[in-house]
């Protein structure tokens, strides 16, 4: 398979140096490392090595989902990826889920459950701010999977406006005002997730939660470690993210 | 949604106490709280409420593909849902995906890559002790993943067969040896993927790596603690895994 | 120097098997390895290795204070030695130290300060469970400190009786009523530290601490991983101790 | 208790702005919060609150040993206090034992040794660096413990001339070439202390340890996550260190 004119791509230069381009003819690309022209790029095969003007390598891939939330515009904390996977296999989001989700914020989570939903299921996602809306949509579009999902610029605790959902994903300052609406929208067994940073935020939610009839309540956090490896001189990272939310997760029963 | 014959139910009693069971006219499920009558399950919606002959509450929910590899027959130690999530994400497998997976063990990774390269990808297992792919078989039958499938009986080690794969996936004892392998069966820029309890076998493996075209090597742990959410005594747990096995991930580059 | 008659001693097996045992003559100490003879013991410098009555090798060392906590009498949890290293780091407690405590609990944590404030300061414990601080005796007895430690028989609620205290450690269930008095009777710029397993008990206590004249609070916790290290096998060990208290420190201002 | 002149201070603004000052007369000290004057600080009990030329608050305390080694002069990364607590602990120093540490550094873990070793125990201290050890000694001599040291300009690799001492603690780049040498000059039940940053250190210093006459070994990490406490917002710290060293521990037997 190879680049072609209108694809998005990531560029490598290193861990740190990598850029999400869209490939056009003729277009230059300018780092500290030298430029890269799109020229040597286009109908290339991906995984291709491109040099820049001052002789330096770069790599060319197709970029994963993951690649793409990291790489997004942002205009509020995304959900991280280690966060996003525990979410996925908890919940049981499949090729054809029903999903609903809020808020919306840059789009992330909506990319990935979009991804895993293709190509018969969909995401209703909920975004009271028409501004990150607008930005979440862009960043949908450019990775690819806009059709699987439906923009809603409602707030969540208005109401859910879907029925028999398989999936509610909360990631929103309150979420235990939307405990309610999340049950009624669920179908008997359904999963729900709630992601938050403060404890405060769990102990309203799971006490809502216990209220309504959900089960198999469960909260954890992720930790993730990378390791420098290097013959001789082998060591995790000096420095870590320590945290970053809380995951709560629940399963309508009727 | 109501429970059929020959549907694989989730009975929950509660944290530790579930069971996976296939639903059967008449038959009825003894526990320490009690017996459970299949007649009170059958036609019933998913999420309801059964009480046991003695009285105690029992949900019924439809397994998720995480509830179904927890509840698999083992044959060795799976991968740990928090770890496939990772995996999943680094890898940007997702539906349409083709990617070859080694060694097929008791078909845990193999469930859920299945469910999520449906319905246009395929997942090409391989596995070269007999017993083992016969009851991660079984596992992918009750899964109802298997035609996603291909359960190969070959040892990686001596080559793989396929071209092209988007993605590469090694969870066996010397994973550095299948590099090389791995390095040919993949695309342009296509995601590799390995998993191993111990450090030297990541010291060699990215070694290997390091020797072969791969670009963006990352190797990291996951760590997941549970909290106890519990009004006025909120607390993570106090024992956790402390350890299951490291990630490395890396891209092929031309 | 060698073992004495009525000298501690611990007997190490493994890692798993180790007594702390009262050297005395003619004393068999039985074991799923055999038997060993004190007779064997006694009179034998520290760190000789004694064979079992089947052959096995023991190993006779000096416990070490925390070999001591670790092996004595218990009524309730004991805080762990990481914990406890956190905590004398943070308060400053060094030789001369006056400290006040409470509770005595079995006298673990007891038994620390005491070895570390020798041989000019001292520890005030407070404990108002009779039978509690009976065991404490005892095994601040064995730890042959005791001279070191005045345990008194109150309920620190009711308030502290020295003054001008370098230190205050509370490791109760209310610390947060503890405070005051804490403040009351520490020094100018003496350092104050809570040890509580809930998050519930830190809020608390934090919010009276910032009541009270304190600065500099810090509230942390730590998680320690034991490793295997063998040649070609090194990995983190599969279980490990998930929580066990969080610690709070601050510094009283006038 | 009043600050004296010549007395070391610290004086606090907030969690990052605080510093380590000698008291002396008329000495003004600027920050980006106003000057404090330390004619308002001499005289005054320790605790006391002072106000800077523009009106803020800044607090003055007694530095504990963990204040002056966080704020000592450094010639290369220190040992973190929540791994000297341990050290301390597995080790069994407490005041009288005799103790030999490499390399000196920057005296960090030499002014803890030296203030648990206090009053009748020796700190015996190895560094080959002339430059790291006139750093260290003027670190020791702000922290009043230089009386408990004996500063050698040696490389412990050529030996340790000390003989029957309790402990041997070893910060270096390569602890297995000084296993035989500890293991000289401790008494029988001795206990050895290594930390080394990369998992390959501790490999060969664990092989050596087994070649040689120790057990009871043990290799950990520890990890400390700090907890922003604020009612309605509690929450860990979102950055935190990941790793600094691996600690191994073992007892000579004989």
């Amino acid at each position: 398979m190879s680049v072609k004119v209108g694809d998005y791509i990531l560029l490598i230069y290193d861990k740190n140096r990598r850029w999400l381009l869209k490939a056009e003819e003729g277009k230059i690309h300018h780092t500290h490392k030298g430029a890269v022209n799109f020229n040597d790029i286009i109908g290339k095969p991906y995984g291709t090595t491109v040099l820049s003007s001052t002789n330096h390598k770069f790599y060319v891939v197709k970029p994963t989902p993951m690649d793409l939330i990291l790489k997004m515009q942002r205009t509020t904390q995304i959900i991280y990826p280690k966060d996003i996977g525990l979410i996925l296999l908890n919940t049981g989001v499949v090729p054809g889920s029903r999903v609903v989700e809020a808020g919306t914020g840059s789009g992330a989570l909506t990319t990935i459950l979009a991804n895993y939903v293709r190509p018969t299921g969909k995401v209703y996602s909920y975004e009271n701010r028409e501004e990150f809306q607008n930005i979440a949509r862009k960043n949908l579009e450019k990775a690819g999977v806009i059709e699987y999902v439906e923009l809603k610029n409602k707030d969540i605790l208005e109401g859910i406006e879907e029925e028999q959902v398989d999936v509610v994903i909360l990631d929103i300052a309150t979420p235990w005002l939307a405990v309610k609406t999340a049950y009624e929208a669920l179908k008997g067994g359904g999963n729900f997730a709630s992601y938050s940073p403060t404890i405060d935020q769990v102990q309203k939610t799971v006490k809502e939660l216990e209220k309504e009839k959900f089960t198999d309540m469960r909260t954890l956090e992720c930790l993730v470690r990378y390791i420098n490896v290097e013959e001789g001189k082998t060591r995790p990272e000096t420095r870590m993210i320590g945290h970053t939310g809380y995951m709560t997760f629940a399963r309508k029963v009727i």
